[in-house]
């Protein structure tokens, strides 16, 4: 199987030569390669930034894709250079805890198949004397390109144990009967905060998800909302109501909660930016217990 | 007839996996789709923005292109979903107001032939509950890629009379005899600000335009500036000289009104910035008058 | 020889109808043209930032790419419109200095060829009209993509002599035996502050320069690093440690000097920003001399 389409993410910015001379390089050996610029704004140096941007994305592409990923803040370092496959699509990327996001969904789910990996041994395999700054020119983008081009990473790359690949912590949100307490991961473009919350936590608490996708009742039959969601969600003492939709919010810029396209508890506010709020942002904890009034 | 160009325009930025995700969801409906990304850097939630901004670059395209537009801050109320057809160009976004300026030309140019509409019913025809922050993914995109690939979207939408769509209100300049009035409605990223005052008002007014297609005589024939435009144009009490191009400017900094590439009148100067000017933006009021000088 | 890949540099930012007007066009002439987003993030009006960003990439296309640059503070005054050939890549851009890495190369470089001009003289050949402050979407787009379909300017375009063209002045570097003295001329997105020192200023002072193609001994054979580097790189007061990678470095935000990935030396930090150290910036002067403890 040969794949064409390549998509890349960096944390290069799009003002620097960084990013088409990788695309360059990359035409220079595939000619035919669909270069896809995934983004280029990942926080500077921040692997866990990627990991969970590459998490949003990489499954809507087609079987074949392949995803070049240099986040890479040990380069020139002796860390590897790692090629992976999953479900059909290939990553390429420093072995640096990038592809944390989908070593953990491999386990998550093993029905999907296992994850494979490889690594390159010989890093003048494309450009004598890689820059050592700029691994991302040198090696990755003609690795990705040859990824693609071939099909087949085992044809030239050294077989490798996935158990012994980097990971970054990606601290897990906690729930116990009743309570959920979790923290904000990542702000998107909105000024959403993503939190480390999942439905499966809320099942945990035995707590109905804000959620479009559940189906106990809706708010229409009669039911309000505090008793369809009998939970108040706080940080930093302002409570965020829970909603399914955007349509159930009725007040410009009031603190929601929902589960956001991502499958992660998204503290928002309609048509407003909630990292506006004073002392949120990463880092910032929430909890979800027991309403007062239930 | 069918197309595989799909421009891309959306105020997602670039920071987060939005926008390739859409692009991967594209791409899995139709590999051989050719994305172009026209703008992710519309004002957040801004119909009026992304309206104006489409207006400048639709009809650069070849015939067939599907222009893709999510700037939809009704994401998951019952604001309709929306194909239209114009000149052979195709629109996908939401019914907003979005597409206000092609609805405007269909109406302005009769001879250019009908707009046509239809509306998506099924929300679940690509993603089985689609999540309600994000249809520019799980509705939008695949639509986008279904009309490029058949390019019948009667094939499988409702057609919908376009006397129903939304609108949004671009504010009207006013001219009369010798006196136009009008405001700035846009900002570029080179500070120029771009008004609501195009060449017809002009005409209304009986001013000759400050346009370089202009075939009234020519400054060089020894008609002075001041001889060739008999008119002040003045905001918050800066005058701004009319010019036809840039070589008719010859101090740098100085205040300058042009018809410019997008037919309206914009406030610049030459290698500055307009917009930094204390008090101006969107909004401000412009007045052109009869000169005392005349 | 024709061509399909269009590179697209400009300094018109993402957010305007710019840059979409001008991709419109081009797939208006060629509609199997490549386009691949270079940059539009440079340093508005710089001439300079546009050369020294060009050089970064152009050579890592395939022979036959088209590179596109429309960086133009004279739009619409009567400066030429240009096409060059080099080394089997072509480039369109205003002449206005554009052009000058390229220039520059193909004097220190006589073995690889000669560097061809042509100058459109029809500024109607694609539009009539053409807006006087738009030349990108109304000339440029549509010349590129002729460029690119015909791989052949000399059939359209009017030949012009290389030493008429403008050339923008890019400050050189002095080198004498035992000193260096060079500025900062470029900030990358990372803070990394490049200058106008090469590896050939080391040479040319006697000093081994900190760079990773170096095979003149290493650290871990038992030399020191004051001793592989006998010198002192100094700016604003602040020592810059020479290093080959970033793997020599141990201490997070120490200030670095290296030659990076453009052949330049880089001043920096280990993921750090070194252009946040006070008083740094374009044009900040850099002294390399013998250092004391030799």
């Amino acid at each position: 199987m040969s794949a064409r389409i390549i998509t890349l993410m960096t944390d290069f910015g799009l003002s620097d030569y960084f990013v088409p001379a990788m695309k360059g390089r990359i035409l220079s050996v595939l000619p035919e390669a669909m270069i896809v610029d995934a983004t280029h704004e990942i926080v500077k140096y921040s692997v866990l930034d990627a990991s969970l941007t590459l998490e949003g994305y990489w499954s809507c592409f087609p079987v074949g894709t392949v995803h070049l990923c240099v986040v890479d803040p040990g380069v020139g370092t002796d860390r590897a250079i790692l090629v992976a496959e999953y479900m059909g699509h290939f990553f390429v990327a420093p072995d640096n805890g990038l592809l944390t996001c989908i070593l953990e969904q491999a386990v998550r789910y093993p029905d999907n198949g296992p994850l494979r990996a490889w690594i390159l041994k010989d890093e003048n395999r494309y450009v004598k004397d890689p820059s050592p700054s700029f691994h991302g020119r040198d090696i990755f983008a003609p690795l990705a390109a040859e990824v693609a081009s071939t099909g087949d990473p085992g044809g030239f790359l050294h077989l490798w144990d996935p158990v012994y690949l980097k990971r970054v912590s990606i601290p897990d949100a906690v729930s116990i009967e009743n309570l959920i307490t979790g923290l904000v991961i990542h702000v998107d473009s909105f000024g959403n905060l993503i939190t480390n919350i999942r439905r499966s936590h809320f099942l945990q608490a035995h707590f109905p998800a804000p959620d479009h996708s559940a189906e106990d009742g809706d708010s229409a039959d009669g039911i309000t909302v505090s008793e369809l969601f009998p939970y108040r969600i706080i940080a930093n003492e302002v409570i965020f109501f829970p909603c399914r939709t955007f349509a159930m919010a009725q007040v410009k810029a009031e603190p929601l909660a929902m589960i956001g396209s991502s499958g992660r508890l998204e503290l928002c506010m309609l048509e407003g930016c909630a990292a506006e709020l004073e002392g949120f942002g990463i880092g910032t904890t929430v909890r979800i217990e027991v309403s007062g009034n239930r």
